[in-house]
């Protein structure tokens, strides 16, 4: 990997690295879904399983969104330090942490006393994960620290913007929680399944 | 990651997340597999995980060949767009799926009860992958609005019709399966051996 | 990827794709060792584990050697066929299998019964594989069928004879392990520190 | 990848491997999580599993330093021998190793009498994690028989010095967890979070 004249790492293998953890965290998510044992009566045993797959296709969009969401951060970052680099493990700590509550919520979700819980650590995780990619992406791009020469400010303020959608949905989505498991995942849901649309401001700024 | 001209992302780093994905869903369906526990019986228990096995091999090499799908289809596709990517993340979704429907089977095909669900259940989540990566081609390959310019209209249209076999030989198998949990997993394996035979119409497609 | 005159696809990606392979089937190896249950007895727990940690080790170093010939391997092949994909996917599909061999034989190495099962089936993977190998690179090496031009008659030879030493070492060691398992798990452990060697053939053929 | 006139393979591949082994290794870490089975005190549960978060995150941090460190390596090593790959191999072995006494350390951290084995092992597997980086190091850097024409001497004497915290660092944890479990896990976290400091020698070395 070549170093600048600044003295500042490229991003070569720090984005495989990290794409590494993403795609990992991704495909572990099944692994959280244990198989039925009744043999009598396994269609319905497959059937009620629905929250886990729930579970798994929210938790999935939305760790594949975060990747986009990454992989856009390195079009315009241009080098890395030592204090990006933490806070990008910190980020990928907290991706490769949503196997666990995505897990809880397919087993509690159910439940009519753990469902809360689950629902409020579910969008809480994402909450705390939205607002460390805020954190990550302020330092790079502030006073363009870590911003390629090639990047047009208006690129770096539409990210900049954007990226305050995830911490105030989430949030909303936890605190919801507290009143309703159901309306707290589908606000979620709505999240991830949004950046599919294509008249969004997202396809905009890439246009 | 260069964008072009148009506005649309290359397609690199999106290849190497898919990679990663399919290459862990691939190697998690060992995790699948639970040692035996009776040291007294041990060849005895190893030998009647036999069912295991065949499922494990059967998935890892209807994985492999989606892989070299996926493969394919980026040698024609030169730029991304944002429902590509979102279909694309569909796509993943389902194959790291697989591990799932792997471990029913293998649990369940010696199961008088639960064979034909199993076998249902796992050519089903063959036949919904293969379904997804057919709205996944054509919304690239439609018009050729994602397709490079100098990939030939010849090649597109083979991997279009190419495309076609997964869903239906998937879909037979499904509803064989309701009768015949054997005949349907081996239709699946069929299937995956036939793309090692050397004269089928896929490597025409590339000579 | 790019597509060279004969139709054969290069190489690029296959690589990559098999090495995440490799990777994960490697480090998949931690997953099968459980942690103990007695809080009172920890360190003795943790010290009674030690056929599990030697398992991993043998299992560990034995696919990292894989990984360098696999590496080796398409050092001399410049493009590729579909039976050559199929193949190098049933090598994967070997290589993958590794972790659950190596928990059985962790989990029965101390126990009378299942021992001599646990290490014929341990070394039975490898000489599996090892097979493999062979087939894999044979079809490539044959008639130099899909031999880089740049490669030499004499580097192809050496890697011909230098994989017959695995299905060999490996058959002893499988046979070996119906009379002593502990002499069939050494014979695995030491052909994979011989590979630690500086005087050995493959250097040779290196330089 | 290209071989060199003095029959070295290039770092290329080796790079991408062991990245993925990284990559992988922590992000199983959350696998040895167990999610709680009590849904009327999910809520108490989950905060009860706080050790586990702590392990993790301490294990985490670790892994993604002992990444970036090896990153540095490879920014001064220019070509690889047989033992080089060996040393190397053996590297990512501990690597992959540390889940396991992650998960230990997360069930018994809270347990009386299991406490102080369980960070023992813990630090101790950070001890020999460091010594193997540095053996694997100084097989390289002595004599600069792989380092890369361009590498100064200044930049390779600067690992070197840098490398000998680890040892002595974890080595003190270790036998620090013989007398008070919590301060062991103190000094691993500590030197984890030390590398995020802007004013370390570290950061001096890449200026």
């Amino acid at each position: 990997v070549a170093v600048d004249s600044q003295g500042a790492a490229g991003t070569g293998r720090l984005e495989t690295f990290s794409d590494g953890v993403f795609a990992i965290a991704i495909t572990l998510l099944i692994l959280e879904i244990v198989p039925p044992h009744d043999p009598g009566r396994l269609a319905h045993e497959l059937l009620q399983l629905w929250p886990s797959y729930l579970a798994y296709a929210v938790s999935f969009l939305t760790i594949g969104i975060m990747w986009v969401n990454h992989h856009d951060v390195f079009r315009l970052v241009g080098r890395t330090d030592r204090l990006f680099l933490f806070l990008n493990t910190v980020l990928l700590l907290c991706i490769a942490f949503v196997p666990f509550p995505t897990a809880v919520l397919g087993d509690f979700i159910r439940s009519g006393e753990g469902r809360g819980t689950a629902a409020v650590f579910f969008a809480g995780t994402f909450t705390v994960t939205a607002i460390v990619y805020n954190v990550f992406w302020r330092y790079a791009a502030s006073g363009r620290r870590l911003i390629a020469p090639a990047a047009a400010d208006a690129d770096v303020q539409a990210v900049t913007r954007s990226y305050l959608v995830g911490p105030v949905v989430y949030a909303i989505a936890t605190a919801v929680g507290f009143a309703s498991a159901w309306a707290s995942v589908a606000i979620c849901a709505l999240l991830s399944l949004s950046y599919a649309l294509p008249a969004s401001r997202w396809l905009t700024r890439r246009s």
